[in-house]
């Protein structure tokens, strides 16, 4: 028996979210997985209902789950509360209090929706990143932080801050990842300015040693920026820290067109959360409009790596690459003049496929 | 009598400046601008010289001088020196210590280039995006930062910091630029998780009430570089701190397909800084092959922002305009099959165009 955790979310998250719960209940019965799931509340519809981004029943949880699946949290009616009483801070507080620190970004090319892509589809075809983007630390936890008035002038500041540690638990992710692909690890840093990268640089450097298999390049993050839309299919993996990553991994996302299709991980030592890259939509939100196959294809992710059954992992995407032949569509991934099905019309067909 | 100092540094720099040279030469006799030049030594090519990035002299020369003009700094031979021994901490240091606290890097199409974009030419047919970009502060200056041994494990960490007065100086430059554009600003920031970023946001709104013909908008970091491959036309001034507008900038220059054709300006209060945005490029220095039209349209800004002659600075972009129409191309930005002259060359064309 295996606990999960679901948070709907915000937006258009309780729909993409009631989709991808077909798939995953027709995986349980299909393969037996004797799951046990339970809704909590994060995002806004926590602060609406307990006045608490992430309410201790919430953490409590996603603690006791084997993994966690989140929708999308946030929307212009909570934008503004004050900064510990966002959305967001749900997420972070999450991925922190669950040492979320591996955040798996694939940015992949469904070749039926290459004219998505705004780029050209011959420097597109062959794209198939992974970012892996470190998730816990970095500038985004760093002590110390403030805003203050000195001198009476208002000034404020962050810490961007890494251990040794942190780094090569990230990059050990980053090198295992490469070694079950194409065996390129890009590593991201500003080592020609910052303190904090050059040190990144410098331990994932010395791991190298203990991937031989693996080829280990470092670029700063400026040309990392250019080279994602010159010649995004030079890359295979992606090893970036939080901020960085947070940055390069939307970029990444937007090149392929469909960032309605695009799932993420968020792994620790135990548990995982699974999300879409996609944000909650607001302006769609309740209109059976929204695309839930990155959901599903999160679902996917957690039958991967929380559920060790790569067997299922497998089929679902397979499912979904199935409706995407079958020319079934929603309304972000049709092309001008294609027929379009809503959020639970294309959970369903996923559930055929299967 | 105007004082420009010129740096030409190192790769390719010495043969872009050469090739501006002869421009900037044409234009000083004809416009009767009584220039008078000197050179000067930054990055690898002062660290030869004198075992120092900005040696005495060279900072010494750019205070004395109402612009400078500046080739490209670094290359694979410096690469392994201590840090405060690399090239770029030569353009830093000059940066700082000019206070050259605003970056202009505008991002604009060529029409005879567009075939060069990596980008679905429909969409970036209409791009003209002018990045301003805050120089001097953020985490690239920011106190403290160190690398450190701490209970045996190493760390290190730095500061992203910014005060109001440094938020609204540049906020000015960007409103003002708006003005003389589209009137559409958007600035940039990750205020739902930086305080740094949420000053930030919240000074460049307390000026919008001076700007009322400006329609200002805010931007997540993470959304703009999305935004910037899926519709980037949208954009006509981007305001950034130091960090994030060194990605988004590299991001947006790579929009346009050809680097070589981007020039900057960096401004203070008096003096300005003009340079290509485009690298030292190592592997063609000396060749006659780079692409010197950046650096003759960062001359183009240097007339127009240090010298106040923006008929002078339209003549040289409209020259250059005139050597495009003509089909003349360095191998950087030739299509397949078109005929490619040298960096020389293209000098000379620019001249003969004016
Ligand atoms: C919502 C926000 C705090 C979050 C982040 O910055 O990490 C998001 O952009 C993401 O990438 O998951
Ligand atoms: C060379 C480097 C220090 C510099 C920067 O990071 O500012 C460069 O990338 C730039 O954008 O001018």
């Amino acid at each position: 028996m295996k606990k999960i955790a679901i948070f709907p979310g915000d937006g258009i998250g309780p729909e993409i979210v009631d989709a991808a719960r077909l798939v995953l209940d027709a995986v349980d019965h299909a393969a037996g997985l004797n799951l046990q799931c339970t809704d909590g509340l994060v995002g806004g519809a926590a602060l609406d209902a307990a006045d608490d981004p992430l309410p201790e029943a919430s953490l409590q949880l996603a603690m006791a789950a084997d993994a966690v699946i989140l929708g999308a949290v946030g929307g212009p009616r909570w934008d503004d509360l004050p900064p510990a009483k966002r959305p967001e801070q749900g997420l972070l507080r999450l991925r922190k209090n669950l040492d979320l620190f591996a955040n798996l970004r694939p940015a992949q090319i469904f070749p039926q929706l290459l004219s998505a892509s705004p780029l050209r589809p011959e420097l597109v075809r062959d794209v198939d990143i992974l970012v892996v983007r470190e998730l816990t630390g970095d500038i985004y936890f760093g002590q110390p932080r403030a805003a203050e008035v000195l001198d009476g002038k208002r000034r404020a500041y962050n810490t961007m801050v890494y251990d040794e540690d942190e780094i090569r638990r990230i990059a050990h992710v980053a090198f295992k990842a490469a070694q079950g692909r194409r065996k390129q690890l890009c590593s991201v840093d500003k080592a020609n300015v910052l303190e904090t990268t050059r040190l990144w640089r410098e331990v994932v450097t010395e791991l190298a040693a203990e991937y031989p298999d693996v080829h280990l390049s470092h670029m700063y993050v400026d040309n990392a920026a250019m080279q994602l839309i010159r010649a995004p299919s030079q890359f295979d993996v992606l090893l970036t820290g939080n901020m960085f990553g947070d940055i390069l991994s939307d970029e990444a996302s937007q090149l392929t067109g469909s960032i309605g299709m695009l799932p993420s991980a968020s792994l620790g030592e135990g548990r995982g959360m699974y999300e879409p890259i996609h944000g909650s939509a607001p302006d769609i939100a309740g209109q059976d409009k929204a695309n839930p196959l990155a959901t599903i294809l999160s679902v996917a992710m957690m039958l991967r790596h929380s559920l060790g059954n790569e067997p299922w992992a497998q089929r679902v995407e397979m499912a979904v690459q199935k409706v995407l032949d079958e020319g079934l569509r929603t309304a972000d991934i049709a092309a001008a003049g294609e027929a379009v099905i809503g959020t639970r019309a294309m959970g369903h067909a996923v559930v055929k496929a299967l």
